[in-house]
């Protein structure tokens, strides 16, 4: 199964997928004859959602898809040739025309795998190549990975939340668009839901799809008890009852009598579905009437607003549930529909080929990003477990000392016997040489990661600045 | 230019593009012979969004694009061939994978056009058909409207907020996924919105597109004034200098300078762009550098999390901002990234083709659904303002006394003189009767709406159900 959806959902040339101004400044760098000098951006978020404290990352696939595609159509530059500013005199002339129509993208980008656990500041993405390219590919790469990211980071809380329990993404009548519930969907799987309700997620993702029935079809028949026997005799292998379209209480009972019908004939019923109500209370009588009538396998699956506070309180309530399936406020991110993703300038050549760094200053130092050609070392204790990671630049000496309160405090380094290195070469000079794995690889990759970063790890987690890096930025700071 | 671009985007048939229970219960209105029963279904909000007292209808002509590429392909028909439920039994039988692939969408689908001003509760869209297709499409539809009427919601509060300044979006960065971005582009123009930043959105739709320089050319010089010298030479007609880099103040007196050489060379400096800090006290200090040294005409943008709350609080601070850049808040519609439309049975023919109403009950009575084939008359005054708007049933006979307050109190009618039935024809029997205006009509349009509903004319607008289909609903809910 691909596991990316955009170029075969895609007829377009990407190249226009960005902001006027990345063509605004690709022409300036152009004429001002710095479009071939090299230039490093790294991509990185500076909080991580939800107030939480760590984030998923995803959309890597995504972002490969749209560098393959990173071309323009001739109706591109037909259309950037018409494309005016004051006085109605043409943006672009037709030399930088040209020029675009004959780009091929030669950056070399390292990565941080989807579904690795990640933390503020860590470049998701280091793009090194020419400035112009950089520039343009901006746009889309911010688009993709901090919508990604965001949901993977979505989907696990909730998971985490569910303790065990199944989580199925039902978002699709609300998400942003085809492919925003499509990349959510993807996202989410990543996270570690376990199903979808999505049919066309599944067919571009083979990610499983489930679902049974919605109220509209009890109202068609007489009555909720012809509407479950005739689902039943259907569909006797896919019963979920949906009870509440009436009375919830009756209809469970109801589900209970054609789940016998079911048993008789050879099946077996799978479960209900509540969708409105006190959910808490509904689930523990539905538990009870499926329990003495004889299925106390029967799931019992919610549905109605969910996120991870919600299901947490209806745990803490001693809710029955047992599938918890979610729509709206995971594939929108309700409570936080945007990661803050960004994508800094921190190194240039001069003329002479000479690396000079540069960093964005802020009224707030914490938003002062970090120059350099970054790479993220996560150390690992003799269990594999991590034990801190810290930011350094690679064109430094090797890193010594490190300053793992992110350069506010110096720690004593934890010990360690092994690290890795998070970012992971994705294109070498425009050649693609990073192989994506399925979905469902990388959803247990992301699960074990999950698994790796429990309470206990989590608790004050070292995210560091290597001290060369945090020396070159306060002298930078300074000067600037 | 085309109004929409899921078809020119996508390579993909739209069969799949919907939530597994429709095709299950599809399939179980197949086995049990209801799939060419006649059913009507409305799709519907119950709450305007952003507390706010309406909507902004749009995203139909996306909708009337997924309805002509409403087919199964061969491959979707094989996936959905290879489902399976409990026990690994395929979900689907070959007969009704026939007959899927030959589908052919045959239902009438009457809506309101984009662009209207509607209230709660009425129908945005009335479709009508084989109960079997009206149920496939809901997911589809729910999707394609709720993002599309949100964001277009969102973006004429904004408007409003900017009380006749220009208002850009910026938000492709931060949106939801690639087609996130574009429909929300596309929403946010209806809704009134000047301009984009998004190229691909502004050559889908003929959307003018708008851009200049961000902090990163700033960073690549070895000073600001160089840097804002090499864009004027570069771009002498799109000069719009971000001046936050470094300093913005000292920004702004590098932009005169540049702006001086510009004019001495024939070109007029178009403004200045802040990008953080405290934009009320920054603008009117760059208003007064820019007035005192001979660029009055110069435009101050804003950006930096701006929605409409920001722009109404700067303006009252005395903000002399003249355009608003607006990103992730309207692209993402952040603080409510779901419009909650649904999409109900009403009716549906019974073995004689007799109509039977529905209604889906709840504990709520707000929230139970109105039954029939309903229409929304929106009378107007002598001079073609709004005064009111009732839902009635077109099988009832012609609407007499109507219940002003939705249902729950009686009125006297708002003096009128003529009226106007806001669905209108779209598709009958599936054949295509309905042009999509271009989106730039659209917008003129939407904006015309948005005038006729002034303050005066919101102040407690009634907006009703007449009283036939008001006593067949209090019947119906008394029955069940």
């Amino acid at each position: 199964m691909p596991n990316t959806h955009l170029s075969r959902l895609y007829r377009l040339d990407f190249g226009l997928l960005t902001d006027l101004y990345q063509l605004t400044m690709a022409y300036g760098y152009w004429k001002t004859g710095l479009y071939r000098r090299r230039a490093v951006f790294h991509l990185f978020f500076r909080k991580s959602p939800f107030g939480g404290q760590y984030a998923i990352s995803a959309g890597l696939a995504l972002a490969i898809d749209f560098l393959k595609k990173m071309h323009f159509s001739p109706e591109d530059i037909q259309y950037l040739g018409g494309l005016t500013g004051a006085n109605d005199q043409p943006l672009f002339d037709e030399g930088f025309l040209n020029y675009l129509q004959r780009l091929q993208f030669s950056c070399t980008i390292d990565a941080i795998p989807e579904g690795t656990v990640v933390f503020p500041n860590q470049p998701l993405l280091r793009v090194e190549g020419p400035l112009l390219q950089c520039q343009l590919i901006e746009t889309a790469l911010l688009n993709l990975v901090n919508f990604s990211t965001l949901i993977a980071t979505k989907s696990a809380r909730i998971v985490q939340a569910a303790r065990g329990d199944s989580v199925l993404e039902f978002g699709l009548r609300r998400a942003q668009g085809i492919d925003g519930s499509i990349t959510a969907t993807r996202a989410a799987y990543i996270g570690g839901c376990h199903a979808t309700s999505s049919v066309i997620a599944g067919r571009l993702y083979g990610i499983p799809v489930k679902g049974t029935h919605a109220h509209s079809w009890v109202m068609c028949f007489d009555d909720e008890l012809t509407a479950f026997e005739q689902y039943a005799k259907a569909l006797p292998n896919n019963c979920i009852f949906l009870v509440d379209t009436y009375d919830t209480i009756e209809g469970v009972h109801h589900a209970v009598e054609v789940g016998r019908q079911l048993r008789h004939r050879g099946h077996e019923m799978q479960g209900i579905r509540l969708d409105s109500g006190n959910l808490a209370e509904l689930s523990q009588e539905a538990r009870r009437i499926l329990d003495e009538a004889g299925f106390p396998e029967a799931a019992i699956v919610a549905s109605n607003d969910l996120d991870e506070h919600q299901i947490q309180h209806l745990k803490e309530q001693g809710a029955r549930i047992t599938v918890w399936g979610v729509g709206t406020r995971l594939a929108t991110s309700y409570d936080q529909p945007a990661l803050g993703g960004v994508y800094k300038l921190s190194a240039i050549q001069d003329e002479t080929g000479q690396w000079a760094d540069r960093i964005k200053l802020s009224e707030q130092d914490i938003k002062v990003s970090n120059p350099g050609i970054q790479q993220v070392r996560r150390l690992l204790d003799a269990n594999g477990v991590p034990v801190g990671d810290f930011i350094f630049d690679t064109k430094g000496p090797a890193p010594g000392g490190v300053l793992w309160r992110y350069g506010s405090e110096q720690l004593a380094s934890p010990p360690s016997s092994s690290y890795t290195d998070l970012l992971t070469p994705v294109f070498e000079e425009g050649r693609l040489v990073y192989d994506s794995p399925s979905v469902s690889d990388i959803r247990a990759f992301s699960l074990k990661q999950q698994g790796l970063f429990g309470p206990e790890v989590l608790a004050d987690y070292p995210n560091g600045l290597a001290r060369e890096l945090f020396d070159q930025k306060e002298g930078m700071m300074k000067k600037l």
